[in-house]
């Protein structure tokens, strides 16, 4: 098992950590691990946590390390038979990031790492914080000066060490990568380090599994960084390439109109958002082991109703918008993100920060009390009448910031 | 099935929607229910909630209501390979009381009921809120004016009008029981409905099945109202009634020393708490159907190492310990407490606000964020050493206050 570089091919070993090609500043990806699904009747004897599903991970379950993450609940809709959502913020941190930090922290912990760092707008590096903390390595954040009080806090109480640094959140992002070029420092990115996508794959393993074997038709997911797309999208090929589906459902990425970069490269055509400057952002796919991109079947479902209206002119700076999980103004890895959705016939769909709202609204009235940013999909799902579709709620409500 | 005064015996259909004895203002509990464990083999291939207890709980899964609500994991604790810790907060609303409000308002929708109210420091509050908006219930909750911005903004965001009563928890009992008075309505109380404690019996029936078919010696609980020492010592006592354990685990409950009247009367060897007023307090312990407490087998643990010492004078009044979810000066069901920790061969110890902030701090550094209350446990297994023994996590970091 190695890291592969998605655009010039170069590959890395674990213990380089290596958190982007130091060749041509590319993505790295996971190559040379062949993901198995275990069988139904494994599965039914098995703790209910994302460990369940060991053979399609590349780690082992870190017995001192992991909180029992996974395996949210699966939820009716309010309203709508023909929707479903799943609980994911019911995780030792309260988001669904817990999925990918706890991979993070079981392979820095298995290389011996004792000292980690990352950056995030609040919910990534709160989970790795986290991970960190239990299996005993220490922490960096680096956070946005904007992030709120309470996840400062949360932060600060794992005992990890937080930068908050002025600026956007692509600040912060620069502040943290020339501090992950620091040689032996082990970058515990939710956005380039591909670990992080096996464990947020585990969100579709475990809604086949909870389905009854199946997929729901449409995806609906929240896009800012593409970590839950990506990782939807790799669970998506992976069961594809065992027969357990047929076809790969279409992903619905949602993004915050007063952010939208993913959302107006898609309703442009073009291979990446603009305003990129990272070399290796036009790889046009994952590097799946076993199964090219172009090997697969598209699914041929057109995503009738659903448009890419309502796009800003300014979608490629973050504005203010309430949904401030997905304010990504440069996704590293948009252009496998814009791969991906497309070749599931997918699209990406933006919502106003109005609508937004309706959905938190709607969606605590009916007993689910979420971050704003985990509203999107709702949000989409009610504008575009979708139907025989899944969204998680990826954020817990008490993560927001109570009023002033 | 019935509720049955446990003080004078006269008995109510739970459609009267009686909250205490109307005649005596005696504690009710359920009677005319006969709950089963169901088969290992069942319980397999059932998704992990609490209701795959269902032939052991009084209700049918409300199918439009639940959240996915129960079966958290149980991990290991930092540095003591001897202690398991239930991270119960992993529920919809962030603490275990979702366990007994699921069935409350499963109730409260099996009656017709269509208004309901509840009063809470907050977990227990919120937990009904949310259900109840799930259920398309309207809802009021009444909080002592104390409350925290962030639990109020919750429960507004439910659509609970929320009732802020100046002056003590007692004062929004008080006013809560004056509004539970006039006909027609449902007081979801998780202090006076025995439905709660059916609910949160799973945390125990949960605990038996991940053990693999066996308890702790010790279950270490917090206590303030009692709705888990409750629970947990009723789902003892099934399984005991079932022959799938041999004896009770003892209960040592914990309660904050600023706020300490359960410990003050075990210690004294009281049958309740001092300053207790209402009528039926005098009761002996709780009526488990076909099993009265006199027919129990005592467990005959001495509770070694375990004292009461660090009692304060002031137990009997809530002088503001950080504990505020069990800062219960007079408790309800107090006797019933107490009798139920005797039974079991436990007892009710006391910990300061110094190792409660100690075992807070503690439990975050190794990744395990949750409210002050919840640290309680924590700072007991740490000063008495306690070894074989399991502790609940009850409530998310996420709803502590965040700084000023």
């Amino acid at each position: 098992m190695k890291l592969r570089c998605a655009s010039c091919g170069q590959t890395y070993a674990l213990s380089d950590l290596a958190w982007r090609c130091t060749h041509c500043h590319g993505m790295l990806d996971l190559t040379g691990f062949t993901p198995v699904m275990p069988p139904p009747g494994d599965l039914a004897l098995r703790r209910p946590s994302l460990w369940r599903y060991a053979e399609a991970l590349p780690i082992a379950e870190p017995l001192g390390i992991t909180l029992g993450e996974g395996f949210s609940p699966l939820v009716s809709a309010p309203g709508r038979p023909g929707v479903q959502l799943k609980v994911d913020y019911l995780m030792p941190t309260g988001s669904f990031k817990d999925r990918g930090a706890v991979l993070l922290v079981a392979l820095a912990a298995s290389l011996g790492v004792t000292r980690l760092m990352t950056d995030s707008s609040g919910n990534a590096g709160t989970a790795v914080a986290a991970y960190a903390a239990r299996a005993g390595i220490s922490c960096g954040v680096y956070v946005p000066e904007s992030t709120s009080a309470g996840k400062v806090a949360q932060l600060r109480a794992y005992g990890a060490e937080v930068f908050q640094i002025p600026g956007s959140r692509e600040d912060t992002a620069e502040a943290a990568a020339r501090a992950a070029d620091v040689p032996g420092v082990f970058y515990a990115s939710h956005v380039y380090h591909p670990f992080f996508l096996q464990g947020t794959k585990t969100y579709v393993l475990e809604l086949w599994e909870q389905s009854g074997g199946r997929l729901p038709e449409t995806l609906v997911l929240p896009v800012g960084n593409g970590t839950l797309v990506l990782g939807a999208y790799l669970g998506c090929v992976e069961l594809l390439s065992q027969g357990l589906i047929d076809r790969l459902p279409r992903i619905v990425a949602v993004q915050a109109a007063r952010c939208a970069p993913l959302a107006t490269a898609f309703a442009d055509g073009l291979p990446a958002p603009a305003g990129l400057t990272l070399p290796g952002l036009t790889v046009p796919g994952l590097t799946v082991p076993g199964l090219t991109p172009s090997g697969l079947t598209p699914s041929g479902v057109t995503p009738s109703g659903v448009t890419s209206s309502g796009l800003t002119s300014s979608g490629n700076t973050a504005s203010g918008t309430v949904a401030e999980g997905i304010a990504i103004a440069r996704p590293a890895r948009g252009a496998q993100i814009l791969s991906a959705v497309r070749e599931t016939g997918g699209s990406i769909v933006t919502v106003t920060d109005d609508q937004i709202h309706s959905a938190h609204t709607e969606l605590a009235r009916a007993g689910l009390y979420v971050e704003p940013t985990s509203a999107v999909c709702w949000a989409a799902i009610s504008s575009f009448g979708l139907e025989d579709a899944v969204a998680p709620l990826c954020g817990s409500g008490l993560k927001s910031k109570p009023p002033a």
